[in-house]
Formats: structure tokens, sequence, C-alpha cells
């Protein structure tokens, strides 16, 4: 990508931010805050959201997840059926011109229940674990955070059918698994967090917290094991660990990145929904659910992965692996930058390529800012050794590298 | 995939469908309706979504379209100050709890004018031609024709900014001739049609137009050239054609599967936007919308193509290339389907395997219903020859063809 046709450049704006992710994925082009909670992403930042998605696609799939997509508008009676139209207290509401009530979705039960009603009758089917990631809608009061609070956020969310608790039991531990590990991916720790229920289910839920100064959550974790509690449901607060005794719980604030639900039976009660056993006979299972927010991830990250500078994206989710820029007006250098630049694209290397015809400083400043994981620097200086100075965005030092050399090495 | 654990599998319903693409995709097991107009995507649906989007994705990036993702929940105020808050009838309005009041989005002008503003200010950056691929609401009395007519449907919608006329015509012809393009690769044959220019604009737009009895608009077109145009803006209904005067015009049924507008300098106006041109002066510029229905032609291609079996899907949409399967219960014979379904799918080849013990004409039947494009079918008797027999489901007639040269073939 040329970064002068780019859609969305940096931008230094005298705005107050209450986050560094809200600020620094304006001030750098990746999204644009349309109203608090409400975000467009720009190319820069819906490939970022896109290689997160991607990701967790892939995870899911490796646990016999079914991607499906199911609608944002849903009509009111399902959600009266279940009891969430009077009790989900952000759930978006509207009407029709025909004077027909509607709600947007802000979790898919309501329309997965009746779908496994539709689709699957025998026990011989179970699990069945379809999934989407979508877009979500809470009426938050206070939204905030940039897009780690959204009123609007892309979600994944799984639902999961099982047999017998047993079932349900085998497929929790795959899957908090397969969370710890999509979160290691992208280059966070999450502690699996023990929480309440919530509206959801009475039983204890697990949450999936990355610890951060910008998180809402306040979790009490133990240094020594893995041991973690939502500060919400912690009984003896200044008490050692109840799971290795070694240490007491130190408090920290943390985000939210991904919570898993024992839901029971209550929307197969709802939905009048069973399956048959072997003997013919109805039986509830065990259903189960499963989120990861993938917006809030990306804004979690950036809370991460920052200095001063601007934002330092791991390669895995980098909205391109290399930013190349050349400094001066040398004529030569701007030919051998527009050739390095084509030979990169022919190997269809993620390159950006910042060809503005601005000072050094500036596009040293707004490659940090962006925050590329490799900077590739072309100068009449570099250029008197045939090389290009190569420096990752997350170390100090540069190296001058032959060009030659550094097309055989990609 | 394996076709006994695929989420949706077909199904015979009582249900009355007022058009094909209602019926098929729904007994096929590719959608569900939830309401009127909404539907989930299972997993055959939502392969053949996300194909059509991804044709629909690289026409766009090919005449320099810059994907982006813009909000659906929108703040009033932005369509107030269009004019669209009053005017546009179909804008779904809700309220927060906050008492804010919000519209769904059905277009983005609003959104995407107010971004160009923040992002562009010289004439040098244009012409600029943001686009997403997104879903949209519209608060329809009707909605009808499966996935054809929707209050939620999938859309491609570009903007484009140009500095004048000539700029824009330029790129007007070069997205004509672009949609044209797509809608060729996934089988149709589209129609240019003059049209209204409607709530958006007082110039003539053009529609593009496939044939269908399950269209909803009334064309006239030229049998002998190509010359189109939507009967609500047709002058003399029975007269020859006004392009070559060779034939008088033909009455026919189509379905609208794209639609681009000169938007001339209307949003620019209402949200205060221009450009500055060389010579440092504010200029407006000329702004055009380009839309494409991507859930609305995948309804139309099952219009298009299907028999009275089920559908035949062109294989560039397919949801997979390969519908194996093996007739009756000799261990031989499965175990045989078995390896070769491995030994494709370690080719990552698009394969759909239907290992389920039913009856043979169960499974020919349905395999016709899904209509993937080729079927592989293995039996005692192709065995005796060490071979399969391969259909296309386009054509009557099959061949026996030994596995080791079917395998060499692919």
């Amino acid at each position: 990508m040329l970064y002068s046709k780019l859609f969305g450049k940096t931008s230094k704006t005298s705005k107050q931010y209450d986050t560094k992710n809200a600020a620094l994925l304006e001030q750098a082009g990746f999204v644009r805050q349309l109203m608090a909670g409400v975000y467009t992403y720009l190319p820069l930042g819906l490939r970022v959201l896109n290689k997160i998605a991607a990701i967790v696609r892939q995870g899911m799939n490796e646990v016999d997840g079914q991607e499906i997509l199911m609608p944002i508008l849903h009509p009111a009676d399902i959600w009266k059926q279940s009891g969430g139209w009077d009790n989900v207290d952000v759930l978006f509401k509207l009407k029709s011109r025909a004077d027909k009530d509607y709600a947007l979705g802000q979790s898919e039960e309501e329309v997965v229940t009746p779908l496994i009603k539709d689709l699957v009758t025998s026990y011989k089917d179970l699990p069945i674990k379809p999934y989407q990631i979508h877009w979500k809608y809470r009426d938050e009061l206070r939204a905030k955070s940039g897009i780690m609070r959204g009123r609007e956020f892309l979600m994944k969310d799984m639902y999961g059918w099982f047999k017998d608790q047993n079932q349900f039991d085998v497929f929790y531990e795959q899957i908090k698994g397969k969370y710890l590990d999509i979160y290691k991916k992208v280059g966070l720790t999450a502690k699996v967090t023990e929480a309440s229920g919530g509206a959801f289910s009475k039983k204890i839920s697990y949450e999936f917290m990355v610890l951060t100064d910008a998180g809402e959550d306040n979790i009490l974790y133990c240094e020594d094991c893995d041991y973690c509690v939502n500060q919400e449901i912690a009984k003896d607060k200044g008490s050692s660990c109840p799971k290795c005794k070694n240490k007491s719980l130190k408090p920290a604030k943390a985000s939210e990145v991904g919570n898993i639900f024992d839901l029971g039976n209550k929307y197969q009660e709802s939905f009048n929904l069973s399956f048959l056993d072997q003997d013919g006979k109805k039986q509830l299972g065990v259903m189960g659910c499963y989120g990861l927010g993938i917006s809030r991830l990306m804004g979690v990250i950036v809370e991460k992965y920052n200095d001063e500078k601007g934002i330092i994206w791991p390669e895995i989710v980098a909205p391109y692996q290399f930013h190349l820029l050349h400094i001066g007006k040398d004529e030569n250098v701007i030919a051998k930058a527009n050739a390095l630049y084509k030979q990169l694209l022919d190997r269809n290397i993620e390159i950006m390529y910042d060809d503005r015809d601005i000072s050094a400083g500036e596009k040293l400043a707004d490659s940090d800012l962006i925050g590329i994981p490799t900077r590739i620097l072309i100068s009449a200086k570099t250029l008197l050794q045939d090389s290009v100075e190569i420096k990752k965005r997350d170390e100090e030092k540069s190296s001058l590298i032959k060009i030659s050399d550094f097309l055989k090495t990609i």
C-alpha cells in the first residue's frame, strides 16, 4: 500500500482520550469514532480486526465449531419467550413502521436455540457447536475506553449442546485451553478467572482476564499459582490463595477478553427444546456459551503494546509486516525505494510504503506511531553500501543489510 | 466436511414459499428464516455468501477501492443533518435507555461524508473510493422473495469523491464495466438500466438488472442492442428502441443486483464538506455511490441456476466443489470412500462427503438438492473397475473414471 494513497492517515488532535487505545488508534489512523462506543474501522484498523478474527476462527474450527451467521435484527417474541425482553437492561429495542417490536442482538441464545430445535433431534448429533463472528449491540449508559467497551462491538460467540454434564465438562476444559492459546498467539497472557454466572446462570462462569490499567474489572490473583477470582464474588479478600495456600491474593485491574458459561438447561426450557436419547426419551442435555470479544481484543493489544511514540503491533496482528520509507529528495534514492517496493509486492510481502515528500522526522514519527513491526529505511547514506537500514519497532538498535541479502532472507 | 456432522441438513417442509430461492435455500440447508426478510446463514449458506463477497471485494480493490467498515448504529443527528431522518421511510429508528435517538444504517452517506471531511482536505487526494461489505437495514412493509428482499441484507457500498464531473464520469464508466464483470463471473448477465435517481438525486442513475420472474422490477429492453430502461421512467412504452431504432422494446421482470448514483454535491452541502483546489479555493467536487447487493445476488443466482431437483451452483460460488458419496453397506466400498475423502482433503480440495448410512435414493436426491457442481459416486459396481462415477450437476451423463486417473486430474 502506498501511504500517500491510504484512506486514513496519522493525525494530531487536541482531543482528550480516556485510554491509550482510544488515543493511539485514532491518531495513527486505524479507527474513527462516530459516537461514544461506536467506531468506523479504517483500512489499517480493518486489517488488524480481520487478522484477529481469522485467528479466532481457526481456533474455533480446531475445536469442531461450525461457522454460521445469525441476524442482528431480532423479533421481540424470542426475547419475550426467554424473559430477556424485560430483564436484559442493555437490550436495544425498536419498533417498525408497522408497529412491530424488534431487538438488536446482544447475544444470540434466543436465535440459536430455536435453530437447534429445528435442525437437531437426536443425542447422536451431540455435541454440536455453531459459532459466529458478528457485531453485537449493548445499550450501555456509559460507553468508554475506546474500542474496549462499545455499544457496537465485534464478538465471536459459540454455543454448544451436550448430551450430559460429563460431555459438557470435557469441552469446557478444551475450550478453556483453546482460548488461552488464542490470547497467547496475539501476544496476551490471560488469567482464567472465576466469576458469577451473571444473568445467564447461577453456576460459576469463567472470565478470561488480561491485566491492564485500562481494564474495568477488579480481580484478585495469586502470584504463585494460576488462581484468579473476580472481586465481585471473592469471599475473603485478604486471605491466602485458596488453591495453593502460599501467598495472599493480589488485587489488579483487568480487562475481560472472553467468558464461558454453563447455561444448564435454561434455554432448552424456555424454547421447549429436547433431544431424543438412545431409549427414545426426551432429554434436555446441557448448553454452554463461549464468548470472545474481537474488537475489544484489538483494544487490549494496543493497551499492552505501545510506548511513548506509538503502537507496537505483534507481527501476527500487524496491518502490514514492513514499513518502507525513503529519506531525502535524491532521485536515485526514490527510484531504489520504488523498485524495492515493487519487488516486495511481487513476493506478496505485506508492505506499506511511505512515498510522501515530507521531512524525515515526520516519516519516522509516523512509522513509530503506526507501529508496523519492521521498518525499512533507504537513504543516500544506506545506498553508499547498497544497503537498507532495518529496524524492529520493539528494538532500539537498527542494522544495515545489503539489499540483495535482504531480498534473500524474505 | 462430513455431511453427517454438518449443522443444517436438507429438510422437506410443507411450508409455502413465494420464490424458488426461498424454497431451495431452506430445503437444501443453506439458510433459515428468523422472520420475514431476516435470515440465519447456516454453514453451507455462509460459504456461498463469503465466496460472493470475496469476488466483489477483489473487483472493488481492482478499481482502487479501499475497504473500511462503518457502524450500523448511527446517531440521529447525522440523519437529521442530511434530511434523511424525516424523508427516508425505510429508516429504522430507535431510542436508547438514556433517551438518545439512533438509526440503523440503510446506506452510509451520512457516515462516510463526515469521515471524508475529517480525513481528506485536498483535491490532490481525489479520487478516493472507500467501500465496505456490511449488513444494512430497511424497514420494509413487506419483506419477501427469500433473501432477495430483506429487512437485513449484506451489501457492498462504495462511495467516491472526484474533483470534477469529468473525473467522476471516467470512473462511472470504469465501475459499470467492473460490475458487469462481477455479474458475469458469478454466472449472471446483467443489463445496465436507466432509472430515476430516487431520493438521492435528480439525475439518471443506473441499475443493474438480471432478468428473472422472481424480480420485482419491470423493465423494457431491446433485443438488438444493450438498451434497457426501468418502466418507471420509460416515456414511450410502445415505441422502438431509442438507441438502435431497430426493434420495439420488450417488457420483462427483473431483479436489481446493483445501482450506481451520481450524487452531485448533495452531501457535501449537507455536511459542509469541501476540497481545496490548486489555487487554494474551496470546491465541492462530485460524489457518487455504488451499491451491490451480495445476499440478493446469492438469491438471484439460485433463481437462475436450478431445476426440478434442486440448486445447480456455478463452480465459482459453490459451497464445495465435490460431493462424494458411497452407495451400499459394503465395508470395502465405505473404506474406499473414506480413503478417497482423506486423499482429497489432503490436497485441499473443497469436498463434502455424505458418509451417512441411508438409502442411495435419499443420498442422490440430497446431492441434487444441494447442488454441488461435481458428484463422485463410489459403489461396489464402480469398484469392480477401480473407478468412481463422476457426474456434473448440470449434465445428464455420468462417466466412470479410474480412481488413480481421477486423482491425477485434480
